[in-house]
Order: C-alpha cells, then structure tokens, then sequence
C-alpha cells in the first residue's frame, strides 16, 4: 500500500521533503488520557500482548497529535522474555526479572527465539495496526541494544549505580561477551520479522550505552549493534539507531550502518548536524521538558533546530528523549503544528545550499 | 606552613611534577570501614556540623588511600540551609527540604549568609583540619554551583525527571534568575571564607549542569559559575569546575576563569586533554565502577590516561565521579599505587613534548 505521507521515510533516506516530519518518543504513552482509558482496564503486559489494544494505543497519537510517524506500541524487554526470562512489570517498580542472570548456568538457559513464533503477538499488532492506519502514516518497529537488553537481564531491575551490570563485565567479560552475542542474534531476527510483517523502519533503542566509558561503549554496545544491523534482512527501510548520551562515540555510530542516528537533547544540534548530518539522517532533539514551557517558548526552542537545519535534508524531529507522563497534551499537539507549519515556510525560504 | 607534598597545587597550576597527583571523589565515605565507624555513631549532619569528626574523616584517606589531596568533608546542602531552609538527610532517602521554594514568597525567606558566622563550623573544620594534616597535603574546599542548588531547593528532593526545577525555570525564569544571583553570591563568598580560613583550592560541583540543553546551560548554569569564580578572593589558590555530562559546553567552560576543569569517565580522556588540556587543568576521568574490576583491569585502564597524558603538564588523576559505596578499598588503594609509580615512569620515559 502506498503511503500518503512518506515524510518520514524520505528523511531517514536523506531525500527531499517539503516539511519536517516529527514524532514523539513514547508518543503512545501515559501523558494521553485516550492511552490511561485503555491501560485502566489491562495492565501493561496485556496491552503489549494484545494486538487490538496495541494496535488501538499505536494509532491513537496520530489521530490526537498528528504525528508523521507511528511506532509500534511494546516494549524492549519481550526479547529477555522470549529467552525464556520471566519477566514482571509492576506499577511504579519498573520492570522486574525475578532470576537474573548472574552466572554461566543463568546464561545456558537462555532460549535461541523464533520472533515469528515466540513473538507472534508483536507481528499480529504490526499487521493490525497496518491494516487500521491504511497507509497514513509509515510505522516504525523497534528493539533494545543489545547490551542495553544485558543491562536489564544482569541488574534483574532498576538501578541507580548500575554496579551490578558493571561487576559483571569486568569479572565475566568472557560470558558477557557470549550473551551479547546471542541477543545480537535474537534483536537481528525480532527486527527483521517486524520489517516482514509490515515495519517500515526499525529503531534500535540503546537506552544505557552512554552508562559506559567510550572504550567499553565500543566493546559492549557499539560492535552488537553493528552487528545486528548487518544481520537485519530489510528491502530499503531504514534503520535508526539511539544511543543516549553517547556524545564520545558519535562518529563510531555514524559509521555502524544505521541510517539515522537518534540524538539527546544536550547534544548541541546545530554542531551535530553540521558535523554528522552528511553522513547519516539525525533525529531529535527538543529537551522533552521543555514541553513543560508556555507554547510561545517551545516554538522557540523547536524553530533553533528547524533554522539550524534550514532546507536540508537528513533530519527527523523528535523530542531528545521520552515524553514525560505529566506533559500536556496540548503542548505535545502544539509542537507538532509548529514543526509541521515552520518547517514548511523555513524551507520555502531558504536558500538551497545542499 | 609550607606543604610537604603540592603536587595536587602544581598540577592545577599547569606547572611540572615528577609523578602525577591523585584524589578520589567522595574519598571520605561509605566505602571505608573507617568512616563507617564514625558514621555510625553519629548522623550525616552532626558529623558535617562537628569540626573534629568532620576532620577526623577527611584525614582518614591520607591515612588509608594515600591520596595526594584532602577534601573536607562536608555537603553541598549546608548553603541552602544556611540561606534558612530547614534540611533534613534521611538514611536512604537522601537530603531533603520540607519546604522547597516554589513561589516568589517562598524566595523572599532566603537570607544573605555570613559564612564566617553561619557556616562557622566549616571554617572550623577547615583549619582543625589544616592543623592535623600538618602539611602533608593540600587541603580542597567546596560549594554546589548556583544552578545545582537551586535544583534542589526547588525540587526538595531527589528526582528522576526534575520536572519541579524545569516548569519552574521555563515558567519563571526572572524568579529563577534572582535566587541564582543570590545563591551565586553566597557561594563566592562561602568560597572565599574557606579559602581564608585555610583550603587550599575550591571545587565547584555541578552536578545537575548536565541536564540541561546546552542553551539552557549557558543560561542557568555557566554564566553563575562564572559568576561565582570572578568574585571568589583568593590568593594564587586554584578553582576546579566539575560540571557532569557538559559534554556540549566544554569550549565555554575552560573560559569561565576556572583553572581545572573536572570531566566525568564518558568523555575520551586523550582527545579533551588534546582539545582543552593547554587552555586549563584537567581532572578525572576514570570510569568509578572500574574499581569493581580486578586489580590488572584498574591498572590497564589508569594508564590509557597516563599514557594520554605522558609528561605534559595539567593533569590531577580522580575518577570520573564519586566512588561507590560497595567499592574495596584495596582496590582504591591499588589505583592510588599505581598511578603514582606508573606516572612517575611514563613521565621520565616520555620525551618532552610540551
């Protein structure tokens, strides 16, 4: 089916576009009261489990914010379950493996998956919320790093200190290594099946790389993600790549093979784009407090990275992180129609320069 | 009194040693048995409050660790508090204000400090400390910066989104604005009693910088420090600025007046020490759960950053953050070893560069 806006796909390719496409990380989320309806009556497994609820929670931002992108409501952590992790998300806890792994032993244990089998629901919400967005808008799939994925197996949880995950490596860099791998393997299949069952683009979420000093961030994270995108079987979807706080090791990730590459919001977007922004698409990258701010001053802040951008192309709007639980609404919808409108006249108006 | 040991002085001022100075952050804490055992017989704020624990735990890493500098134990809380709000550090939970300020009135109860009268006890400990030292090595004194503390004096307490400080900038920035002028010259002249009443050098801890975008940065956090350092009295004593994740602001912040800037372990030591290590001192950077490592793993890492270094001038060796609570101290004290013997040889062996 053809898209009706393609905005998006077209940045991640470094084509032209005749506006910014923008979405929000964690747009299906708990800052919509549309999205608490449906959380009321099922908890947060169920909803990823359940591919009419998903579905219906993935739409929801494009048809309430106006997003040109929607991503596939789940969560990084199904990959752990699938190995054979028994994982619970409890409200307020954040969520828990009750058996982490900690040794040879935990390791052996861990299932090689068949994500068309294992993760069966997760294709069955891809096609579904496909089918209901009838070529609006492209949909993204998505994973977590590989050793963001560790992180969580290893900790079990939560952490503040991280020393857990940080213990491990450094005594079983051996084991580390060999469990990196299979995820590598496992996230290659679970993206590749996303793409086969309708994902127009995948993203590879490495919430905890910048955790890591740059030299064990190219060790542990980096080498796995390249790994898993050259794994990937994709036609030309592109593949994103957010490594958060990893500001050390940009011109690494630039060269892993990812089409874009997510950034936070302290990164300084204008130098980074002017640096990087050739090489691969940028996506991001609002301070998502700023959503907080009166609207007259987060169109002030969003117009800083549309003039920093002017009428090149290569660059996906997005906050620099999640959007926050306790954001209006109104501020989320009121950043979308100012990128959309700006975005338009700022490129109109500039001169071509690319 | 004339120091024994200034090698921690000499590197601040860019001036040639014959091994490299070592301190730890946090190095009076929980990961000593030592420390424990005072700790236990009192709580965090007498402890802060009483000038001969306070001294007695400060001294205890000289003794134990070796390090070349002390750092008076004391928290970054005592100026707001000092400023009169009522602080309380609850085991396990932290620091925490009851009444954060939130409203213009609130900021009206601030009080102009006397350091020298309000914040006496620290003064006191400085120089009971400066006595038992005894000249064996420099003695460092410290302050939040402005923007760290007004975070949490709005926030009250430990967060993981800050959502509190952030509306309350975005939504009252002249407010926030007027109580960082004050907060700034409260620091200075805490800074300047401490440097009168016998430390040998001021950090500047900015732990919350990093959460800012870097305009947002310059706005709320660096032009305060800034502030702050160009008012400080001081004689030839050194001022050290440890801003955490300011990976974006690194060029304005060796241009504030600071003599050392601190960086945390994901910076890459050898490239900032080769872009900013001319224009000021820099300190740090090892990865602090590297001390969860075996020894021969803290060694090879350690001397990456010595090697980076090799005889050039400008370098005080610390972790990249606090030390945790859970490390041993042996292999604190294994560090400390090495970098003062492994520096000593890459320092003869390196042929001049510089």
């Amino acid at each position: 089916m053809k898209l009706k806006n393609d905005l998006f796909l077209r940045a991640c390719k470094h084509q032209p576009v005749e506006r910014t496409p923008i979405w929000i990380m964690r747009q299906a989320g708990r800052y919509l009261p549309e999205y608490r309806a449906v959380r009321e009556k099922s908890n947060f497994l169920t909803l990823c489990k359940t591919p009419e609820l998903a579905a219906e929670v993935t739409i929801q931002p494009i048809d309430i914010i106006g997003v040109d992108a929607a991503i596939i409501f789940s969560d990084i952590l199904v990959i752990p379950e699938a190995m054979g992790m028994k994982l619970e998300i409890e409200e307020g806890r954040g969520p828990v493996f009750d058996h982490p792994i900690r040794t040879e032993d935990d390791a052996k244990h861990l299932l090689t998956i068949s994500p068309e089998k294992d993760l069966k629901y997760v294709m069955d919400a891809l096609a579904l919320t496909k089918r209901e967005l009838n070529g609006r808008v492209p949909l993204i799939g998505f994973c977590g790093s590989p050793w963001t994925l560790l992180t969580y197996m290893v900790e079990g949880k939560g952490s503040k200190t991280f020393s857990t995950i940080k213990k491990f490596i450094y005594h079983n860099p051996k084991l580390a290594h060999s469990i990196l791998h299979k995820i590598a393997d496992a996230c290659a299949l679970y993206l590749s099946a996303q793409l086969e069952a309708g994902a127009n683009a995948v993203q590879i979420f490495d919430t905890w790389g910048g955790l890591l000093s740059p030299d064990d961030f190219k060790e542990f994270s980096l080498q796995y993600m390249e790994m898993v995108i050259s794994k990937i079987k994709r036609k030309d979807q592109p593949v994103i790549v957010f490594s958060k706080g990893a500001h050390s090791s940009m011109k690494q990730l630039s060269k892993i093979g990812a089409d874009v590459l997510g950034i936070d919001w302290t990164f300084d977007f204008e130098k980074t784009f002017k640096k990087y922004g050739t090489t691969v698409a940028l996506q991001g990258n609002l301070d998502p407090t700023i959503l907080y701010a009166p609207v007259e001053k987060i169109q002030v802040e969003a117009k800083k990275i549309l003039d920093a951008v002017g009428n090149k192309t290569g660059h996906i709007f997005n906050l620099g992180h999640g959007i926050h639980p306790d954001v209006s609404p109104a501020n989320a919808k009121a950043l979308v129609d100012y990128v959309h409108s700006a975005s338009e006249i700022i490129r109109r108006n500039t001169k071509s320069k690319k």
